[in-house]
């Protein structure tokens, strides 16, 4: 029963806008969801070395060891992640889908918070499970106190995304080591989608795999590297899902891109700090531009706020800015509410000025 | 229900041959599911480009549309084959993913011949389908007349694989006719795996699409192209079925890699010519070697032969040749018969001659 499933798997929000965006002549697009920079030379060197040098084949299913090792060093030092086992993935989507069709079962229960990354329920929808959205508004903190009411004996796993799309909020520690006893108590799993951890800019982030053994650490190279058409990924955790995932990637994606694994490997320890401080600087004349007429959360993290709709509900909004030739996304992609609205800042200072005249005008 | 179905996965097969392997110090290895030739350097050089030129972010969820037009002019102009649409994956395995996962309910049956590459079987399970299998002893030839009284009203679609791996041997016109009238007259769905097309010594390679429009064309760039660890495929066919693959794929695999898709197009109309000519060469030394002292088929495509074990089961022919330092495959890992060998010739023809010394002394 995998193929009556996918009638569970609506993306009719998300396609709506980009069928209007491919209708836009030249839009001033806020709505991207990768960084606006091209892949920085030196990872690119190294994919073009890996390629001359041959890397080209099949790489062991799990990723090329070399990799893993220093993924799993790197995790335990800079994370203080024990991670017993890990394996490398096209991507974190490809990390999700690996490790939702290994572990969620008809009528299991997976928490995730609301507003979130639309793939998550849609994959938990289409392996059966039952998307349970713990309402984070307004401040889109996600805490144990949020969660509790809504852990079952049917709930299996937790799914935590820190620094969050589509909010920009990150957890704090405390927030964080709560969440991992809630879980601890209640046996449960956690998965934590960590992909935005680069673009944390007060140098806070963690990870909550460091407080809990039982969780599954994703996270991937796309958006710290610019290359998310390169499609790496990893899923670290409990050497019995690895286990899993790796049995199952086996038949499905095989392995993740062979040079690319290479290629991270190669730029290991390439410096993002100046990619990051640009980032900050955007973060801020978002904030700036946004504060006076919107309902805002100062985001410390990603590239995304999720601001309130001044007016209407988020469609209305969202088609007004768009006939004002402003591309941004209605919050309820995202969300149940049809309050609110993403805005990326994953563009030039001059497109996110132009964005933030045309919104301030509407609002 | 998926996560309990990873039980119906069952690789130890191969495992114990990767675990075999993985002792051996510097085996004869004639298991080699990939071409010994590394991506031609013009090949090389357009991926090359296309990363220095930045072609590195997401593309459509279908793929890029360039490369989607030329497949589907191809498909036409070479093949014969009016596919009403197109997506780009993940190499052929991403295809089939997406192909079975969006086709395949419980109970559905699924025909697939014996033997066959042991990805179909594994994912129908998956999907909670049930493979069924079509003998195809001794002359590995799937034809209408095998599949006939295995078709019951839970049929769901029929698996074509030619050239076959693991047998090298390729369908004939008239035979791919009549199963795609059989096809027709039950209203079956078919996939047609294609990924080994260039691989056919004497141009005659046909595909079914060609003669039944309720075909699903999967192929790719992997084999042809020595690019395994690229990831480069796609699927081919009506337009309902392609649509579902393409939302499925936009939470999963969210898109086969950028600049490989690139990379393929701007090397369109590559000359493969020599290549195939040295495996043509490569097959006949084999066929030279083992046809005194073994039974077999003479394969027109693929870099497979499929031997019968002289002695014992094919798992204790196997253990001598490794105990011997050649690397084959058991064909249980293919089949439900525990009787033949798979051999690969996709390797320097040294080793290729060194292996068939070993054959040759322990038949």
């Amino acid at each position: 029963m995998i193929a009556h499933r996918m009638s569970n798997i609506d993306s009719s929000g998300i396609r709506k806008v980009f069928d209007l965006a491919q209708k836009m002549k030249s839009p001033v697009n806020l709505s991207i969801g990768q960084p606006d920079f091209d892949v920085p030379g030196e990872i690119k060197e190294e994919a073009i070395k890996a390629i001359n040098e041959g890397a080209n084949k099949y790489t062991l299913t799990q990723g090329i060891p070399e990799l893993r090792d220093v993924l799993l060093e790197y995790l335990k030092k800079e994370r203080g992640v024990n991670a017993e086992s890990i394996i490398i993935t096209s991507g974190v989507s490809g990390a999700l889908t690996l490790a939702l069709m290994a572990l969620v079962d008809q009528g299991d229960e997976v928490i995730i918070p609301d507003p979130a990354f639309v793939i998550y329920k849609h994959l938990v929808n289409f392996c059966g499970g039952k998307s349970v959205f713990v309402d984070t508004y307004p401040d889109f903190k996600l805490t144990a106190e949020r969660i509790q009411p809504h852990i079952t004996n049917k709930t299996k796993l937790i799914v935590i995304n820190s620094p969050a799309n589509p909010t920009g909020v990150m957890s704090e520690p405390l927030e964080l080591k709560d969440i991992a006893e809630l879980a601890k108590r209640h046996n449960l799993l956690l998965i934590s989608d960590e992909i935005y951890h680069d673009y944390n800019y007060n140098n806070e982030f963690e990870s909550i795999g460091k407080y809990y053994d039982k969780t599954l650490v994703l996270d991937g190279f796309s958006k710290s590297f610019a290359m998310t058409g390169w499609r790496l990924g990893y899923a670290a955790g409990p050497d019995t899902i690895i286990k899993e995932m790796i049995k199952l990637q086996q038949y499905t994606f095989v392995c993740a891109p062979s040079f690319v694994q290479h290629a991270v490997l190669g730029a290991w320890g390439f410096d993002l700090s100046k990619y990051i401080a640009d980032y900050r600087k955007k973060r801020d004349i978002m904030y700036e531009g946004l504060k006076d007429k919107f309902h805002i959360v100062k985001p410390e993290g990603a590239f995304y706020f999720f601001p309130q709709v001044p007016w209407g509900t988020d469609e209305e909004f969202v088609s007004t800015a768009i006939k004002n030739n402003l591309l941004i996304i209605p919050g309820s992609v995202f969300s149940e509410r049809h309050t609110h609205f993403r805005i990326s800042y994953a563009a030039t200072e001059e497109t996110i000025e132009k964005g933030l005249k045309i919104l301030n005008s509407i609002a």
